[in-house]
């Protein structure tokens, strides 16, 4: 990441978190070394490493019990992931080829299992405060697997609510970086009222992110983005600008006709990128993402001056211009 | 298991691991819920958490710390089983309709990675020897998964060994009976050659176990397996009998033309099967069945006479009749 530039001593843990990750997913069956490696290789932001890193800077800051848990967290996020490109058969996956798209369902399935495995065995494996780092993660595991059934759940209901999508949201993305900041400020010591700002800001800076990353699939740029847009539409999951636009009586009906139809070509959606737009529902997202950066700043404000700080509203500003 | 209605207690103790996966599984998450409460519902045999029980009675079994670790196992296992089911898009599991059959893969991906987790929780619930448990047990889930991604490289490969077929169902089904047994005697501080031998029992077990299951999947019982037969056939999945086959210089190059057919009807499955009958491909699987079987029965000879040692030979028997 380009904002590391300026802190290398941040950008050298990071390294090591991805020397990490590279030496953790090695097997003795070449297939899985070449799936779980190409997995981890892809251009990720490693965002959720870089939060734990952060948070325990603010701390005792120990790097040989830290960058294994920063890796952890990143493997279970690329599990997840790959587990994700199987449901939706998504051929890109962070700008490359999926791995499900390249060899297949069996593959992904058991390589997205492998690299969970991997993570645990990391966590079990880190001496200090083993028991309560552990259930953490499990519980955040649990959490996204439930927000995933529960969007499935969802698909093509157009009566969601939006205290149900950000209730997803929450379970699906915000929950891990929550816990990536917990975490990382939970193993160095930090006092519970600074461990549990950092909570506070990873859960914020979650949902913002999200939140972005639906316009941005609804807008679509795929340069941006790295994967194909307009999937979450396709296949029936409504996001908030969706969400909006169908509780706005002035264009619910029309948009319902639309969701309904089965032709789904590029006239298609721009129609309903229209209607959306026109009903300010994309405004209205970009607002409520704003909003909880706002509320990520905001809990990170009791914070000492620091480079951890100074990087984490960084991170807030580009999830607003979306640069990363 | 109609062979415990001879010892209530082990019955008893059987009647509460299932309690507990029922128990473990629930989820605020309505769906979640009913899908993994039906995938740990099914007519499984519970195999594996009874050889955890059978093995600790064999030292100081304390129900508090064992149950769980039975119900542990049982949902590592039914997870890969939900996520197998994707794989080979299975439409019958246990005798029931399979969750990705019913609820689509999306329900099935994650209802395996959820009960996962809930496996992964209560392990690190359980207080006792945690550590070395738990590294067991993702070691175990670890081979599992590269287990079934070798199965997958190797598909419509008809220059598989009958070395690599061995490695392959020892990584996918044998080791987790291993360690099932391995487990249960280090929890209940079992001496070290009881320890050493149920773990060979259980991988011996598990071997005979995997190759009866091949032989009838290819010859073909339904109601026996409650799955369906032949898929592994018509997945370009490989067993034993048609290894051994394809390395009979008088059918193998039959067997090769008829791997390559296109066409997967009835008569072609006939077809098949008569051959590897005539190779002596069925005969041979079973008597390596057996061969196991007795390597098994041999690694327990040293238990002193008891109820555990009486139904572990019992239930080698079943699998020599598979009455199971």
């Amino acid at each position: 990441m380009k904002l590391l530039n300026q802190y290398p001593n941040i950008q050298k843990e990071m390294d090591i978190v991805q020397e990490l990750l590279i030496k953790t997913v090695q097997s003795r069956q070449p297939l899985v070394k070449k799936t779980a490696v190409e997995a981890i290789s892809s251009k990720g932001k490693r965002l959720r490493p870089l939060l734990v890193i952060l948070s325990a800077m603010l701390g005792e800051y120990d790097s040989k019990t830290i960058l294994p848990l920063a890796a952890a967290i990143e493997l279970i996020h690329t599990a997840t992931l790959v587990h994700d490109d199987i449901i939706d058969e998504s051929k890109l996956r962070r700008g490359r080829e999926s791995i499900q798209s390249q060899w297949g369902k069996d593959v992904a399935v058991f390589t997205g299992d492998f690299l969970l495995c991997k993570a645990f065995f990391m966590i079990s494996q880190n001496g200090k405060g083993n028991q309560k780092d552990f259930s953490r993660f499990i519980q955040a595991i649990k959490i996204i697997c439930e927000g995933e059934i529960q969007q499935y759940d969802f698909r093509y209901k157009t009566n969601i609510t939006i205290r149900q999508y950000l209730k997803r949201i929450a379970a699906k993305t915000a929950i891990l970086f929550s816990v990536s900041c917990y975490i990382g400020a939970l193993q160095a010591k930090c006092s519970k009222k600074i461990i549990h700002a950092l909570a506070r800001y990873g859960m914020s800076f979650g949902m913002a992110f999200q939140i972005t990353d639906d316009v941005l699939d609804l807008t679509g740029e795929i340069s941006l983005l790295g994967k194909p847009v307009h999937t979450d539409l396709l296949q029936g999951i409504y996001t908030l600008p969706i969400i909006y636009t169908l509780q706005h009586s002035r264009y619910s009906e029309r948009l319902k006709k639309l969701l309904q139809k089965e032709e789904h070509g590029q006239q298609y959606l721009s129609e309903i990128y229209d209607l959306v737009n026109q009903s300010g529902g994309v405004e209205y997202s970009k607002q409520l993402a704003q909003k909880y950066l706002i509320r990520a700043e905001q809990a990170i404000r009791i914070l000492p001056d620091c480079d951890s700080k100074k990087i984490m509203i960084q991170l807030l500003e580009m999830i607003l211009d979306r640069t990363m």
